[in-house]
């Protein structure tokens, strides 16, 4: 067999072989393949390079937009790919990236994804998916009782049934999310006497018959940005998605949410739905959910949380008290591609009530057939991979008790981390671990008496710096490669609601150790104090000694 | 190292484990893995039993709510789903299942998405993809001049453009549609003064803000079922999806598109968009594409191309002139897990103006920075895989010529299929392939002579009569799982409009030969031999002879 298959001249013949003769276990292609099932760690390990190459050096490489004309060989595509893409790719399975929500995937999930791309069923349909759509509709179920822990008779009538679906499986958090507010809204705006649905008669119309002067969807300021898009795509309005201020802890204020809710109704702007954060994205705090379960439940509002990242912390019997009322929401969104442990592209959103996503449903002639199990006749997307397999898989080989030691030891090294940087002098953390997401910032130790001092505008001019100091830090050790946090901007009261700029640490990998964390604030505090920012604290110093002296 | 990996009582060692130790290569999985690497096209023919089973039945093994509390062995995991999933599957590589849009995949697909899952790359932002979101620009702007062949200055100064995307990379079409209807709109309810957008105040205040009593969009009865669903998610509502009639050869009617046009404007309904399709999923028919593009811009109407299916055609020197005018809209549709051939969760969506999409565009504080590259401010979705990789890599390896190929023999065979179709008298034609789908039925020669009839009534009981049989010879071929032709509904002209139950066949695998597709004729009438509603036709025949008597 030859090695570099190519389409020469892309006869008819050498297209066949394309599809039909496999890579040779030779071939560069078939060498790599090996290689990553062998030792995935050590091939991101030796072909992601470290250091950063500048995004416009990289933009070079893949500059022509013009398709060629002939065939290339795979060898030297693969060659290109490697040289060129995965060595230019963030290693976000390392156990020192610590500022992504994703992190290492369990070995097996590489075959499993393999056998999932060769049989490349659609899950729109029963017709192009068969055993797919009876296994996806079981991991909705499994996820539901995860959140719902509905009895068993519940899912035997559910589960399959033809025109119903408890949950809709999708790419992820974001459109997770807009399924449920699209499920939310056209609810609110039902068939009624006069009126054939908003599904049907759109969403002016919707208003105009039920006399609303306008809609209103809340959340906390914590809420993800998805929820804006999902006002905007859904015709709300990005200035109708109401942001209600959050605590101490950046947990949103039941009060507030209250009182706005009925500031709103009052002045004939109804709410369409509450949403609580369950593991906000920057901070990783839980909203109250019972507590805002109330105020929705008492209103007749939908409440939907967004449990994308928080979901899996139900497997913990040590830890899911923190979301507890998550049961009482009409709608919650998981992603599968974070705390699952599933490669990129798998959200989930779950229904209490089995009717409540027969608002979106919809049928065609030569597919989702009404009366038909499809899947697609309830979902945002169409045409859709398997992914599902790799949930079931996750659910099985890692089980209850595995995502529970996962959830847990990520919470509790959260914390230990704490701990390292509230015993550090020169680094200050910003807010506490309530998962396993924490932020902090390194305020050398003749900062922070500035930030103490009982002028406003030098603690304001002080934390000024600070910003511009976590932010090139952030950046430079990004770009040296050997470690990664990220970066956000928080409004903390303890400053008055100025804007912080935070490093942002999520410790999911359970491979990340705490020495790997120590070293990530010993590489920080090196880094800051080749910083040129550091010059001007200094001046800065210099002048609360004058005006002191 | 021990072949079963277990979470025994699931401890931290063992969770390790399954992050950190490669399957072995004599393990099941291990197995299977090189199977599928050495013959993709064995394993699937192995494994998948070719038998149906009752999805009843299929269901009762995907039946249990409850997650695990215990870790299973990744064996054990494999072994049920090779035995329950695999088995179960539908064969949509085959040559010889023609009913899908899916078709085989080129080998070298399977390796390069090992290579995507090991990385794990999020394009929703540079920070987690970097030199991924330099290469889906680039494929972005490979698929935007195979449509707009814009100069090389176009691409130059748009395609890494920091503000601008020229495109949206997606999970499939259903989302690509959703997206440029969601830019259309948006456009058309821009910002002016005293309106801050739809985006921020909602589709109600825009409609009040410009005095719009409805909105509608208008396309051909054959449009794809997803743009229903846009309809109703982006508010418009399905009823003002408007369905103009088509022609005998399935194709918009332009002369009632127009009067459309003007009579809903005239009753001061805005009509946002009109959408052409390239490529019905149910006939393969190409929409005047460029007589539609005189009615949009006479009208100052966004014209967007729904060319899922058809898009690649632009491959073929011989046959892109079919879709002559698509250039002209101001966005099109294509998806690559159809005919780019990559596998399952690829779509595109490009725009003609790198302004368009700009309605849409959207921010945060942590993620999707203004300013920053960023691919997620411009999407419907948040976090998503790096299938653009797949795409490049097909590009590059088939490219123009190779795609050329795969679609002239593609609807050269279909042509081919239509004239054996044709000359066999217990076959009708029902479509003639214009791109690579056709429709058919089977009719005895006893039969055809009654559609022939004078007499209406005795027309259409044997329409009805055919309808019901064409359904069953699908059902039951399907059923015996040596080949697959789908089936829909269509109002053909010559039937006065009844509906007519037909199968579909879309001839987009390579390796499906003029053989094979004898065989599915010859196995359908052998079918047909054996169905009980055969025996309602004959006592059909004995009437007609007893009235002709």
């Amino acid at each position: 067999m030859k090695e570099n298959k190519k389409l020469a001249h892309a006869s008819l013949e050498s297209l066949y072989r394309i599809f039909t003769v496999p890579e040779a276990p030779d071939s560069t292609l078939g060498r790599i393949d090996q290689s990553i099932s062998q030792n995935m760690a050590g091939f991101l390990q030796d072909h992601i390079v470290a250091s950063e190459r500048a995004l416009a050096l990289i933009e070079k490489d893949f500059s022509n937009p013009f398709i060629p004309e002939d065939p290339s060989f795979v060898s030297d595509q693969i060659e290109f790919l490697l040289d060129k893409l995965v060595a230019q790719s963030v290693h976000v399975a390392s156990p020192s990236f610590v500022g992504h929500m994703a992190s290492a995937l369990p070995y097996f999930m590489l075959p499993l994804t393999r056998i999932m791309t060769a049989l490349n069923q659609n899950l729109v349909k029963v017709e192009t998916s068969k055993a797919f759509t009876p296994l996806e509709r079981q991991v909705i179920g499994m996820i539901h009782h995860l959140i719902y822990q509905q009895d068993e008779d519940f899912y035997t009538k559910w589960m399959h049934d033809r025109s119903h679906a408890i949950g809709s499986f999708c790419s992820g958090g974001t459109i997770a999310n807009l399924t449920a507010l699209w499920a939310a809204r056209n609810n609110l705006f039902a068939p009624s006497a006069g009126f054939a649905g908003l599904a049907q008669e759109g969403l002016a119309a919707g208003m105009a018959h039920f006399g609303y002067r306008g809609l209103a969807v809340l959340v906390s300021e914590r809420g993800h940005y998805s929820l804006g898009k999902a006002a905007d795509i859904l015709g709300i309005g990005r200035r109708n998605l109401v942001a209600i201020q959050t605590d101490a802890h950046n947990r949103i204020r039941v009060d507030s949410l209250a009182a706005s809710c009925d500031q709103l109704q009052s002045e004939g702007i109804r709410v369409m739905a509450i949403i609580g954060v369950a593991g906000s994205s920057e901070t990783g705090n839980v909203d109250p959910l019972n507590a805002m379960a109330d105020v929705a439940q008492q209103r007749g509002i939908h409440f939907h949380v967004d449990s994308a990242w928080g979901g899996p912390t139900l497997f913990s019997h040590k830890y899911r008290t923190l979301l507890a009322g998550i049961e009482r929401a009409d709608s919650v969104t998981l992603d599968a591609h974070k705390q699952l442990y599933v490669p990129m592209g798998a959200g989930i959103c779950v229904f209490r009530r089995p009717e409540t996503l027969s608002s979106v449903e919809h049928h065609a002639e030569y597919i989702i057939r009404k009366g038909s199990k499809d899947l697609g006749s309830h979902s945002v997307e169409g045409s859709r991979p398997g992914m599902a397999v790799l949930v079931h898989a996750g659910l099985h080989i890692i089980a209850r008790s595995g995502y529970e030691l996962l959830i847990d030891q990520g919470i509790e090294k959260a914390c230990r981390f704490a701990d390292l940087i509230k015993a550090t002098p020169d680094y200050e953390l910003i807010t506490e671990p309530e998962l396993n997401i924490l932020t902090y910032r390194y305020v050398p130790q003749y900062v922070r008496k500035l930030l103490d001092s009982e002028d406003k505008a030098l603690r304001d001019r002080a934390n000024t710096l600070l910003n511009s100091i976590t932010k090139s830090i952030q950046k430079t050790q990004r770009g040296l490669g050997r470690s990664f946090v990220s970066r956000t901007q928080l409004n903390p009261e303890r400053y008055d609601r100025q804007a912080i700029i935070v490093f942002r640490v999520v410790l999911a990998n359970p491979l990340t150790t705490m020495e790997i964390l120590a070293g990530i604030l010993e590489e920080q505090r090196e880094i800051a104090k080749k910083d040129p920012v550091l010059s001007e604290m200094l001046k800065l110093q210099a002048l609360e000694r004058s005006m002191q002296g």
